[in-house]
């Protein structure tokens, strides 16, 4: 019972996930916290309610792992089998714990519901397993020792009750190797592509190098993970986390915008505040993705005013104050630096902000042409200091990433200059004009 | 090989995705579209760069299911390991295939960039299986046969080049079982909770039915699924999909809004066009995601106008029009039906539209009081006709969720309206104010 936590595998138990119907985030979310402990995960499973291949699969994995988390199937229908399948997993049999029912009981009674009949089978468990306690809802967990030493815990399916149990329940009885530090950091990138940022990284990427750096991209955003492990304890394996991570942030200067749960729209929003400066939106081709980027942050209507959205010419002109010439046959069109920095400087007058971006682009699939094809956006700031900046850019992808990927580079530009850093280039950006 | 595929199982490679810093979305969407041609899947499997494992994974799986897709592990570097761990699952040996070598050039030569030296990999295949033309990206996919006469189909990561190849590739060598047909279909519900939903469905929901109907909720949207899985071939079998798709859509009236590939921003824009009317929206607390939702849909310009984004109380008086006592000490505060109302009527008179959502709410965290906590929202529709409706609705969960849960509420009103049905309650609505 004193064995290491040094691998584990985690299983996701549904239909609806091993069917495609539902998209399964538990694995993910587990292994990333496993590993944030020092155990790593070596196989995701996900099998449908069937509990012969339930319990098949966990004694599959018993032989190759320390530690397995479930998650599912442990519901109140005739669907719900993960008791069952622990218990042929273990060659043990269901019994009632009278605890769990208790707990049940008690969590109908607080929403004043009616106990179902079908609740009592939540507090069945192998009879050589124990229950774990679920404040978020009415389906107790299981912890079980499988014969070849290997941990199980089983968890309901929703997050909302998944996570806190995971929290709780499964990571206060990890035993990670004292021999061995698992030390994860992570710094978010904007504005860089990934195989740009990797050029800077140089050596630092090598594989045999610990701490290891490595890339991910998402939705435009670059993140640098550095994992360190090894045999140093504490202080000095966080200090070799501390050293890769100054030469991660000196490489991909200025573009680093913050840390592990740190958002871009946090950190513009939060610079703003620093500053005492305020901002709004005047939106054409994004439609409002800007302004709600910017006040998905809680707390920021200390920064953000309001927003303008102009999406038709005629909207340009009456909300804005677009000169009408620069949308009339002949002159540069709704999708033009003249247009967007008119757009930035009339939301600055109208919506009595300190700084005012626009944006104004070709989101596709129609409406692009030679000169101007689906994907070409301006983005334009605007600032009572008088700091003006205007940039084209060339997004690529359908018409759902070009949008979101130009509401970022909004968001972007204003944090590079609020940075200090206003002349810095970024990807995907074709020219500019000052 | 005139095997049939009954069952499949799904693989996806790499250790971005075991160790959880990446969310696999590859086998979700694979298991759908298998299920779609009438192939099961009974089993997905996430496991890292390490061909020991995977091939052991394959030749586990090729035990139990007709068909494996494999996706991730194609690359060009140390780290991609499908092309070894396929021959090792086969006892084979990797060679050369010189049409692949040769397409790997052409892919380069047509972007202007040079080959690089570690692309001559990316051409090798286990000797006894064949390789799989990818015209979206540098590597070839794999198929082949495993001893046990299951077939192996490995294609790249990368969704954008997977899709294409798994209709290419896997879907025309696809034999579902001629004894056996299965259809499905979708129906996607709004307005209406997933228990509500299951009591108005009752005994369609019996497991034992076929077509089988099951319901899943995601984001707001809740869907019916019907599935027929029996002997009946073509018509016959969409009949009886027909006819339970007819009894589904009854019981569910008047909150379904659509079917599969149908989004409710998509079918409220279909038909504003279809009525020739025009949309402009007012936002408070969704900062944006309303009419974010709106210019997702491509052409949404035809029926979409612009909007105000008034997050301050400030931009409520001087771009909407709101009365100021109205948000003044004493009066019914930026949070009430008056001040929705007011929004909807101003911006219907400023953005020239026919009809206005305005949404004002509290989405927290902060903010909340025991006359108006956390959650609580009202949204307004004014019409050039003289439509109008006020509704007050409580939502659930984070800031997130209740912006999300709002722009789409907002979206689900005018949908009601627009179907004749604007008296039906909404979930989560707790008054109304006409």
């Amino acid at each position: 019972m004193a064995r290491v936590h040094e691998c584990a595998a985690v299983v996701s138990v549904g239909d609806e996930l091993v069917l495609g119907q539902t998209l399964d985030t538990n694995g993910r979310w587990m292994a990333d916290r496993l590993l944030a402990a020092g155990v790593v995960v070596r196989e995701h499973v996900t099998v449908g309610d069937d509990a012969a291949r339930q319990a098949e699969t966990m004694r599959r994995l018993a032989s190759r792992v320390d530690v397995i988390v479930c998650s599912g199937g442990l519901g109140p229908t005739a669907d719900d089998l993960t008791r069952l399948s622990l218990a042929s997993a273990m060659g043990d049999e269901l019994i009632a714990d009278d605890v769990s029912m208790a707990q049940i009981n008690a969590w109908y009674q607080a929403r004043g519901r009616s106990v179902p009949p079908n609740a009592a089978v939540q507090a069945l468990r192998p009879s050589r397993a124990s229950a774990l306690t679920n404040i978020h809802g009415s389906a107790p967990g299981l912890y079980a020792v499988l014969a070849e030493g290997c941990e199980v815990f089983c968890l309901p399916g929703p997050p909302r009750e998944m996570k806190p149990m995971f929290e709780q329940h499964v990571m206060a009885r990890l035993r990670p190797s004292p021999d061995r530090t698992v030390l994860t950091r992570v710094l978010h990138c904007f504005g860089i592509g990934e195989s740009d940022l990797a050029a800077r990284l140089g050596a630092l990427m090598h594989r045999e190098r610990n701490p290891k750096v490595g890339t991910t991209a998402s939705e435009g955003v670059v993140s640098c993970r550095i994992r360190y492990e090894g045999p140093l304890r504490g202080e000095d394996a966080a200090e070799e986390i501390d050293k890769t991570e100054a030469l991660v942030r000196r490489a991909a200067a200025p573009y680093v915008f913050g840390a592990e749960g740190q958002t871009l729209p946090g950190v513009v929003i939060e610079m703003l505040r620093d500053k005492g400066l305020t901002v709004g939106v005047v939106e054409s081709c994004t439609g409002g993705m800007l302004g709600a980027l910017l006040t998905e942050v809680p707390g920021s209507s200390a920064a953000f005013l309001g927003g303008l959205l102009t999406y038709s010419n005629e909207q340009k002109v009456s909300l804005a104050g677009v000169p009408r010439e620069l949308l009339a046959e002949g002159g540069p069109g709704a999708v033009s630096a003249e247009t967007a920095m008119a757009m930035a400087r009339g939301g600055l007058a109208r919506l009595g902000c300190d700084e005012c971006l626009a944006i104004t682009g070709i989101a596709g699939p129609g409406g692009g042409s030679e000169a101007k094809p689906v994907g070409t956006v301006w983005i334009a700031l605007a600032g009572k200091g008088g700091r003006e900046d205007c940039r084209r850019f060339l997004m690529g992808g359908d018409r759902g990433a070009i949008r979101d990927w130009s509401a970022k580079a909004a968001l972007g530009m204003l944090r590079l200059h609020l940075a200090g850093a206003g002349d810095a280039p970024m990807l995907r950006q074709v020219s500019a004009r000052p």
